[in-house]
């Protein structure tokens, strides 16, 4: 079994100013290619620790994941200690990294300084691993048998140069099979579930395990995974086991892997040629914001009216202040009028409505924090769902915005296949 | 000057399925108290590592906290591997915990296991330290000179035990004091603020350090540390210091320490009891759902008009469609109207307006992906800039919201104070 070990470097880390997300996600990565992480370590931004730790680190692991450290300023000294771990003379200059860099200031219109020169800068020992979406570039060392990698510490731009990373160590490396598939539910709580699938769970194959991720915004997410063995053989074995699973199921099922809730929300309006808008409160544009984070959303998302404020809900949605004044802006009533009059305004076959208490204020004892109504118009009817919450503000955000694509994502379906 | 090692149990952190947020606030609350966290590390559920990794921690540091492996299942591992380090000959009953045990099954109507009963026993050295919240004791250790805690890894569970362990380390060690301070700055990069900067920093006093924290939603943070020494008298200190900070960067700084952009425009509304929208094509309902994060943003937000088809940009917020056809959606004319309209039709005192392409497909030769347009619009006028980038969708739709946020408030500031 090849072994990793992930090293943070970073005083923001060691304070607590920042939780550290990128470990996670290189683990996950790690593990997809049967690469096992056995430890993770953050340590300071100090050259003489950095130096014994990874020392320790390729001592104890076969491969090095290095992160963060490489910024342009002065509290920066992992490059240092790279250089002198990995027993390089002198810096040289990245040809490919200073043309990113150039690129990236010309876009930004900014002269180029010492300072980003200086970041094209890496040990003559390292082999570069271009960074496209930053200034800082990866590096490669090979010390001994080993592998290190040193990647920026901004995720978007760490996660990125793990891609390169990956397919690097997989042809280094004679990395294992394993197979890995994920299903992803949302609506059945875990603990429903996990009685639900019991049997099914109890009986799979040998070597097959199933691993129960929860989260607010993707349900809970279920992972099979086959280590060792071919990796063809576990495809076809894992079809069949998905396939009862899915029985077991039925909708709540929304997609396997990458997909999101408003990604196959997503494919199915482009599968059916229907376009949908929002009308949202509570969510505040999340819900928006989430359906057009999948590329080529314009395509089937017109947009929305949000209407945190009851006046919007009146002059723009049209709601009627009766209903207001009466109801309540948390009530089926006012979301049932703001998806009907959203559809309309908008000229959009779906359009789906939020009305609830984010909180922590707001609550009454009829309607407390965590409270949300939730309306799906269509040509033919308009349905509404009321849920309730625990937990924060941005929790509950998420909640209702991830259960409102759902409750679009159920009606779509029931009204067109 | 004491320090402190964080050692995090448990497969699930080492395989991603969950990110480790107790370290972050555990380092944190350390530090409040003049404790340094020299480093955080992770470890698997195995005996052996564990024993191997505590001793080296407390090798390195005065205080070990470990979280985590004190669940019904795992319990065996951690808990063996605290009776062999401390050198415990047997376990014991803890009565403090048992009780708090019986007591949280007959909440839950469960009979109680032997599992459960399990939980109640420590190693014969441990001093319980009571957990209320769940079923697992915290433990404390004195292991030569040094202190080892071991707490549970449920977050909740874990940092409600810390405010004990803070208490007990307050009356056993002689503390130290630690203060920092951090500024936060949007619109200039890091490498062109390090310039700017350069004299300020090298002329920072003794025992002073600064650290440069850049993300693509928060702008540059600037963190000040000063350890040791009286924490009164470096607040003292660190004032004046920010103050010459300040009259370098001028308007740079948005604010301090926990606020962020839109917590920053909020404070800076409801002071000059003004009220604002939001008209957004790519930014998709981004900038309303971050300005809708802030808890009572109900007092000045009114709401949004997301016009990500051109038909709502027409139709709602009223830009003609001579502007669409000729100078196009991404441009200095449609942006403007969006800004003026949107003020206008939700009668706020402003409104913020974002058109752009997010990418990755959309883009022009003239106008590539990472282009926007932001307009604010006043009472008075209202103003339009161009901003490009180069990230990937995710983060250009995060770059632009925070610049309209940012734009925003640099607008509103220049207009009343």
């Amino acid at each position: 079994m090849i072994t990793a070990s992930i090293c943070t470097i970073g005083d923001e880390i060691l304070i607590g100013q920042i939780v550290d997300t990128n470990s996670a996600k290189i683990a996950n990565m790690l593990g997809e290619i049967g690469i096992k992480v056995s430890y993770t370590i953050s340590i300071a931004d100090d050259k003489k620790e950095i130096i014994t730790r990874l020392k320790n680190a390729l001592d104890e692991t076969d491969v090095v994941i290095v992160t963060g450290g490489l910024g342009p300023t002065k509290d920066d000294i992992t490059k240092d200690a790279l250089k002198e771990l990995s027993g390089s003379e002198n810096y040289r200059e990245s040809p490919e990294q200073m043309e990113i860099i150039r690129k990236i200031m010309k876009l930004r219109g900014i002269e180029l300084s010492d300072l980003n020169k200086r970041q094209a800068l890496v040990p003559e020992k390292a082999e570069v691993i271009a960074n496209p979406l930053g200034t800082a570039p990866s590096m490669m060392f090979r010390i001994g048998t080993k592998l290190l990698f040193s990647l920026p510490g901004v995720p978007y731009e760490a996660l990125g140069c793990m891609n390169s990373v990956i397919g690097i160590l997989k042809k280094e490396l004679n990395t294992e099979d394993i197979y890995h598939k994920t299903i992803l539910t949302f609506g059945i709580p875990e603990s429903t579930l996990a009685k639900r699938i019991e049997d099914w769970e109890n009986n799979l194959p040998e070597g097959y395990k199933l691993a129960y991720l929860p989260s607010p915004m993707s349900g809970v997410r279920l992972r099979i995974s086959k280590y060792g063995g071919s990796a063809k053989d576990a495809e076809i074995k894992t079809a069949e086991i998905v396939s009862q699973l899915k029985n077991l199921l039925c909708n709540a099922v929304y997609g396997e892997d990458d997909d999101t809730l408003q990604s196959v929300v997503g494919k199915i309006l482009l599968k059916y040629n229907l376009t949908v808008s929002t009308a949202e409160s509570c969510t505040g544009g999340l819900v928006s914001s989430l359906l057009t984070d999948v590329p080529g959303s314009s395509g089937y998302y017109y947009g929305s009216i949000i209407s945190y404020d009851n006046s919007i809900k009146e002059k723009i949605l049209g709601v009627s202040r009766e209903i207001i004044e009466t109801r309540g802006a948390v009530s089926r009533e006012c979301v049932t009028a703001m998806a009907e009059n959203a559809r309309k305004i908008m000229k959009t076959d779906y359009a789906v409505a939020t009305s609830g208490i984010a909180g922590p204020g707001g609550g009454t004892q009829d309607k407390p924090a965590g409270t949300v109504w939730i309306a799906v118009s269509s040509k033919s009817k308009t349905s509404a769902r009321l849920f309730t919450f625990n937990g924060q503000r941005e929790q509950n955000k998420q909640r209702f915005a991830a259960n409102a694509l759902n409750f679009l994502r159920e009606i779509i379906l029931d009204e067109n296949r």
